[in-house]
């Protein structure tokens, strides 16, 4: 074929061209082509780029470091793993390393024994497919810590453990909407694996607005006028999305509100998707973390006909072990028909990682006290849950003090969102770039700090206002170089737009 | 609220209760109630139920274990994992265990070496997020691979590091599937995946059958056949799945029939999907495994205009580590704008876990002749695709023993796909209890002798013609245990309804 093709080569269009190409902007799924996912949009690749730069050992940057303040990724900014999980994780990767005399002086004891008990349960260990369901044990393990935290046994058969609780979330968007006119209520602002999920498989987002001013609070009026609203345009309303505690809003929801939330679910023929990844991660006073699984079962069973998905993951909390990829749903109330669609999903894909389904296990079955590992995993736990509050408060009480900006209290979860005013040439600006003015900021606030953080307009925000959103996770020793950073960046560029 | 709750369980239906459920089989979405996926259908979950009762001390069933044939998941039969890549995944996991003296006692060198390769250029380790795309580390060692493997080089940029082949399947084929005037090609049979991706993403499967009276040979004729009748059905066609070598069929396609295959797919405008998972398994003598990528590029650049998404997974081959979800495509003359959907498309779900990729590394990067793991690594490899390659002759030939069985040669992948004629009476029974023939079949194989194969209705067939698909995976010392079982049911399912 070669001299045929050189000679193709020498011609400017080959004779046997194709007359055009499937997957182009004009013919991808444009499902596809319309969502947005701004955690990982345009900004993040600059700043790759500039990583690049730095470790190439590129000068001319005015910063000497790119600081991911994007995302909630704890280990990347030297959160240790908890090293229990790992221990075990090395054990059961290893045949034959739980008996090896040499691993009795590198790993805890108690460590060795659940390794032991993983390889036991586990047909063909962590590298054969599993149940498309998850692991039994692992199952059992998380229907127990249920059982614990809300005081109400949980059926094994009910959970699904998964890669993380984005795909889980994105199998039941995908079960839910079946056209345009399916519609599933989400907050605004709200982490957009909502908004891009919802627009891939085809369906509408409708937005209900948290209440900025009374500390991004929800209430079922705002319910009522979202669902309202939305059947007046045609829309069939199936399932509302709640995160609690928030991203990227931080509020945590009092029971009172959830049993509201609750009632307003029965009354409306509503599914809820209860997204409760941070659940671990709570830090105001007086308040915790109560379950949607808890406050439902509390109503009693005259409320046992309302569907409810709720979401967990190792990703977040004090594990942090967002790279493994696990995570699990809950099913209550889900008739059988549709749980056999959930398996039926699942099992397309085969099976989650197992390393990710033991890290579900051992977060939600941990060392307890007595155990050898016990004292090292509290101190772990304690250290960084004391630290991200720390840091919450320090980082919220910062942005309150800079020029035009207001920062509600991080109750919960991993982030801060500030709401910025911006001057008008600065909107002007941005609209010349065909930029939102918040996304503008901060491309601007990467340019000169190395600090990335999200604009507000990529989790949606009340028209003309404008946010961005970054974590509390830069380590302590980093958090007043990140304020001061961002401090004479917002300084200088109020001053130059002003 | 406990008060009235309790009232309200006394009475028959609730005052408050809701009017329907949503996820309901009227109401679920249509397209996931409608996609089947047989690999993991009613079969697999009895023989979930047989090895519990097994487990618990049934002594009534007439096996004493179950032998799962139904999926290419070696690790569970007994087939050991690579070393090296065990020992870098535990020395990874444990901060501080590459520099431990134990450790220096417990893994190679080169296993050590590599661990702190990842750990150096891994941000964050195998617990943080990663680039969506993949670790940068890791897509250099499959461009080095690709380079080495087809002699033409590879940029990391196109190549996407997924949770296994499955999800970058999906991920291609929802890209391409706009609405269900969109088809794709796949072959007949097939691996369920395809048919229930493009079902689940609202598309049309348009079959091309494979000719088993050539060794399920695949014919430009017969995909013009079925292009020209989709088209005649008005049907958009927009890519084909080639699985070479072929399952559930084992057959190796020639670089002269990938060459016409390229030629048909560049006149018809067709994307190539190109499965080549088993590109490891290869047994037949005379054969060998060709990439699509190779034969395209073979062909010179009057060809560069035909599309290509290859997939490759750390499943198969003598890797087998199925249950860590590992895999890549490489996206060959794709669009910059379709190549930067695919990566929003993947940045939803954040990123395929760390672990898996590390395992694509060190599949496609193993250790070399000289370096102290690679003897054992030799042998591993060694060990196992040679006697993959007697247990799949083996079983071959005693499939075509069985009365009224033919079977043709698995040239590759791990599958043997025998044709059974079924007596009239059985496909009578099996019309009574609502199961294709060959279910009834499988169905009644499982209940006599713990024997999981998975009928050909699962993968689809010539009309009137019926199949199973087996592995070739249990291990040696099984396989005459397996073929006894298989020929005393067969002779007895015979007599029974002859």
């Amino acid at each position: 074929m070669r001299p045929l093709a050189s000679l193709a080569q020498r011609l400017a269009v080959p004779a046997n061209a194709r007359a055009f190409a499937v997957l182009t902007r004009e013919s991808i799924n444009p499902h596809v082509l319309k969502a947005e996912y701004a955690v990982r949009g345009p900004l993040v690749l600059r700043s790759v780029e500039y990583t690049k730069r730095l470790n190439n050992g590129d000068k001319s940057l005015p910063f000497d470091k790119v600081i991911p303040c994007n995302i909630g990724n704890p280990l990347i900014l030297k959160q240790e793993p908890i090293e229990f999980h790992r221990q075990v994780l090395a054990l059961v990767n290893v045949p034959g390393l739980v008996d090896a005399p040499e691993a009795q002086k590198l790993f805890q004891p108690d460590a060795i024994e659940r390794a032991k008990f993983y390889l036991k349960n586990i047909p063909g260990g962590t590298g054969a497919y599993g149940h498309s369901k998850g692991v039994d044990v692992v199952r059992a393990e998380v229907a127990s810590f249920l059982e614990r935290r809300d005081g109400y046994p949980a059926d094994p058969e009910d959970i699904f453990l998964t890669d993380g609780a984005s795909p889980a979330v994105q199998n039941s968007l995908m079960a839910l909407i079946r056209n345009e006119h399916d519609a599933i209520l989400a907050p605004i602002p709200q982490y957009p694996l909502y908004s891009a999920a919802i627009t891939i498989n085809g369906g509408t987002l409708v937005g209900y607005y948290l209440d900025e001013e009374k500390g991004w609070g929800l209430t079922v009026n705002e319910l009522s006028r979202a669902v309202t609203e939305a059947r007046q345009n045609g829309k069939n309303v199936r399932a509302i999305a709640v995160i609690n505690p928030g991203n990227p809003t931080g509020q945590c929801l009092s029971p009172e509100n959830m049993q509201e939330i609750v009632k307003f679910c029965q009354r409306e023929n509503l599914v809820i998707l209860a997204d409760e990844v941070y659940q671990e991660n709570v830090y105001a006073a007086g308040k915790k973390f109560v379950s949607f699984r808890k406050v439902l079962k509390d109503m009693g069973p005259s409320f046992n006909d309302v569907e409810l998905i709720s979401f967990h993951s190792i990703s977040k909390g004090f594990t942090g072990e967002c790279g493994r990829r696990g995570g699990y749903m809950e099913l209550v109330n889900i008739s059988e028909c549709a749980k056999e669609q959930f398996y039926k999903m699942m099992s397309v894909n085969l099976c989650s990682n197992i390393e990710g389904q033991l890290v579900v296990g051992m977060m939600t079955n941990p060392p307890q006290e007595g155990d050898p590992s016990y004292p090292r995993y509290k101190e772990q736990r304690d250290t960084t849950l004391s630290s991200l509050k720390r840091r919450a408060i320090k980082l919220v009480k910062a942005f309150n003090e800079l020029e035009g900006v207001t920062c509600n209290e991080t109750e919960g979860a991993m982030y801060t969102f500030p709401k910025i005013t911006l001057p008008a040439k600065a909107v002007e600006i941005a609209a010349q770039n065909a930029m939102a003015p918040d996304a503008f900021y901060c491309m601007e606030m990467l340019d000169q700090t190395g600090i990335v953080v999200v604009p507000g307009s990529g989790f949606g925000q009340k028209d003309g206002t404008w946010h961005f959103r970054s974590t509390i996770l830069p380590p302590e020793e980093d958090i007043n170089e990140v304020i001061e950073k961002t401090a004479a960046f917002h300084a200088a560029f109020m001053d130059k737009y002003r």
